[in-house]
C-alpha cells in the first residue's frame, strides 16, 4: 500500500530544543502518511522522555539504527518508524542548554540521513532544527544545514529556497556578510538558481511557474542613478537567458515592489540576490509556516524555518506546522 | 476658528500624474480641515479640467500666488485655499506623459512651499508626487524631494522616515547604491537616526517611544560569521550612546526577525541601515497607506508614499489615502 509513497528521513535535530516535540507531534499525525513513509532519524529515549515530560503518546514503532544497517532493510519498512541512533538516553543533558553530546547527536542523524539519501534508500531528507554553537562544541564547523549538504553531496551547484503559502524566495546569495554579494552576483550564478527555481516550482506548482527577480539596489538602480548597473550587467542578461530557455521570469523590479500583496499573488517564487532581500518579507507575512528547501541537490532536502527555540524547549509550546510543511514539500519535491 | 491649526502647503506634483486628482479628494473631504488649513500650491486650471474630466465638483478658492506674495497676505488665510500658480491651462500637455513644462510646474510648488515654510507663512509642507525625468527634463537634477529640501534648507542632519499604522522605519542611508552602504555607516549617522527618530515618534505617539536597530547583515552578523562586525562596532556604540541619553531602545537585531508581527505590535519605529531593509517590508505589509516624511528640517515636511502613477493618471481611480495620512502626519508633527 506504502510502497509508492516517498520514504522521507526526518533529522531529530538538536535533541535539548524543539525538535523531540515536534517529531512527536508529527508522528501523532494521521495526515502525514498519506502521502509519504516518515522515518524519524533519532534517539528513542530521547522521544520517550519528552513524551513523558508533556503526557503525551508515544507508540511508533522504534527499530535501532545499528539494526537496519546490518539487515540492509531499510528499504523494508514501510510504516512511519524512529531510527533509534541510541546516542543518548536523555538524561545526560538538560533542555534548552547548548551541550557537545547534543550536537554530535544531530549530527550523527544528518550525517545518517545524507548517507542513506545518496544510497537511495530514503528519497528526501527534512531536517529538525540544530543549534549551531552546539554542533561547533562537537567539531563540527558548518554555518548551518545547508552547507553540510552541500560539502556531504558533493554539490557544486545549489541554492535555498523558503517557500510558503503566501511567498516563495530563491536566493542567489545567502549565509554572508552584506558587503560581499556584489562581487558574488554573476550572470551564470544568477542564471542557475532561476533554472533550479523554474524546475522545483514545476514539481511543488503542478504547472509552469511565474517567477521574478529582484534588483540589487534601491528602485533596482533606476537606469545607473543608484548603484553600479548591477541590474543592467549583471541580473539582467540571466533574465533574458532564461526566458529564451522558456522560463517565464520578468525582472529585475525594484526590490520593494516584488512584494505587493498583487505581485505576490501573481508569482509563484521571487529570485532574491541576498539573504535579507527575501527573508524580511517572508518572516513578516509567513513566520512559522515557511519551509527552508536546498535545491540541487542529489537528493531532496527540506527543512523547518524555525531555530531550536531553547527558551521553550520541551515545554510543548513548539509548532509542528513548519515540520509537517516541510515533510509534504518533500514529498511534492520527490515527484517525477 | 481656524487660527491655532497649522496651515500646511500641499503642493500638487507632477501635474501629468495622480497628483492633481488626489488633491482635489484632499480639498473635497470635510475631515482635513478637522486638523488643519491645507493650502494646495498647483494650477487652478489643471484641477479645474482633472474635475472636470471626471465629473468631480471642485469649489475650493482659488487665490493667485503672485497675489498672494504681493500683499503679503499667506497668513490672512483661513480656510482651504489654491494658490495658484497660472503656470499651465492643463492643455498644452498630456497626462500620463513625461514633460518639461510640468516637471517645472512641480519644482515651482515645491521651490515656493519651501521659501514659505521657511518664512513661517506655513507650519508644514506635504508633497504630492513628482516624476525625477520630468524634473530633470527641467534641468532640475534630484533624485527626490528630499535632496531638494535637505539642499534648499541646507540641513545637513536629516533622515528619511516612513510611518504607517502597521510599521514605521526611519532610514540612516536611503538613495544610495546597495554596495555604497557599508561605507556610510557610522555610529554618529546612526545615533543622529536614532535622536532624530525618537524626537519625531514623541510627537506623533504622544509617548516615549520603544525604538528598534536592524543590523546590517544576515542574522546581524551571528557574532562575527557574516559580514565584518559592523553590528558590535558601528551599529552596537550608537545604539549604547542612545540609551544613555534615555531612549528606549534595542538592537542590533536580526534584520528578518525585527518584522515579526508580534515585534511590530510592540515597537514604535525601526531604524534602518538601507533603503530595502525598511521598504520592502513596509510596502509588503502597508502599500499605499504609508508616509514619508523628512525628520531633521527647520520645516515639518512629509510626502505621500507613492508615485506619480502615470499609468492612470486623470482616471479618478488613484487613492487619495496617502495623501489624506500625509497631512495628517504633518499636523501631528507640528505639535511642539
Amino acid at each position: 500500500m506504502n510502497n509508492n509513497k516517498p520514504r522521507i528521513a526526518v533529522t531529530m535535530g538538536d535533541p535539548a530544543g524543539v525538535g523531540p516535540e515536534v517529531c512527536l507531534q508529527l508522528l501523532a499525525n494521521p495526515g502525514v502518511e498519506e502521502f509519504c513513509i516518515p522515518l524519524v532519524y533519532g534517539d528513542a529515549s530521547v522521544l520517550r522522555r519528552v513524551a513523558g515530560q508533556l503526557g503525551w503518546d508515544f507508540n511508533t514503532p522504534v527499530v535501532a539504527r545499528t539494526e537496519v544497517l546490518t539487515a540492509d532493510s531499510l528499504g523494508n519498512i514501510d510504516r512511519a518508524t524512529v531510527l533509534d541512533f541510541e546516542l543518548l538516553t536523555g538524561h545526560e543533558f538538560e533542555p534548552g542548554r547548548i551541550d557537545a553530546r547534543c550536537g554530535e547527536a544531530a549530527y550523527q542523524y544528518i550525517s545518517a540521513a545524507i548517507d542513506d539519501g545518496l544510497r537511495g534508500d530514503v528519497s528526501a531528507i527534512t531536517t529538525g532544527p540544530i543549534n549551531k554553537e552546539a554542533l561547533q562544541a562537537a567539531g563540527h564547523f558548518y554555518p548551518g544545514h545547508t552547507e553540510i549538504f552541500a560539502e556531504r553531496m558533493q554539490a557544486d551547484l545549489w541554492c535555498m529556497m523558503l517557500t510558503s503559502d503566501v511567498l516563495t524566495c530563491s536566493f542567489v546569495t545567502a549565509h554572508v556578510g552584506y558587503a560581499e554579494v556584489p562581487n558574488l552576483l554573476t550572470t551564470a550564478r544568477i542564471l542557475e538558481v532561476i533554472e533550479l527555481t523554474a524546475t522545483a516550482m514545476r514539481r511543488i506548482r503542478g504547472h509552469e511557474p511565474k517567477l521574478l527577480a529582484c534588483g540589487l539596489n534601491p528602485h533596482a538602480g533606476e537606469h545607473g542613478l543608484f548603484g553600479q548597473r548591477e541590474e543592467e550587467e549583471v541580473i539582467a542578461p540571466a533574465v533574458e537567458a532564461a526566458r529564451t530557455a522558456g522560463i517565464n521570469i520578468e525582472g529585475p523590479l525594484p526590490p520593494d515592489t516584488v512584494f505587493l500583496p498583487w505581485r505576490r499573488e501573481t508569482t509563484d517564487a521571487v529570485i532574491c540576490m541576498y539573504h535579507d532581500q527575501g527573508h524580511i518579507p517572508l518572516k513578516a507575512l509567513a513566520f512559522d509556516v515557511a519551509v527552508n528547501t536546498t535545491l540541487g541537490l542529489p537528493v531532496v532536502r527540506t527543512s523547518v524555518d524555525h531555530g531550536t527555540a531553547f527558551d521553550i524547549a520541551w515545554q510543548g509550546k513548539a509548532s509542528a506546522s513548519s515540520l509537517f510543511e516541510a515533510v509534504r514539500l518533500a514529498a511534492k519535491l520527490c515527484r517525477a
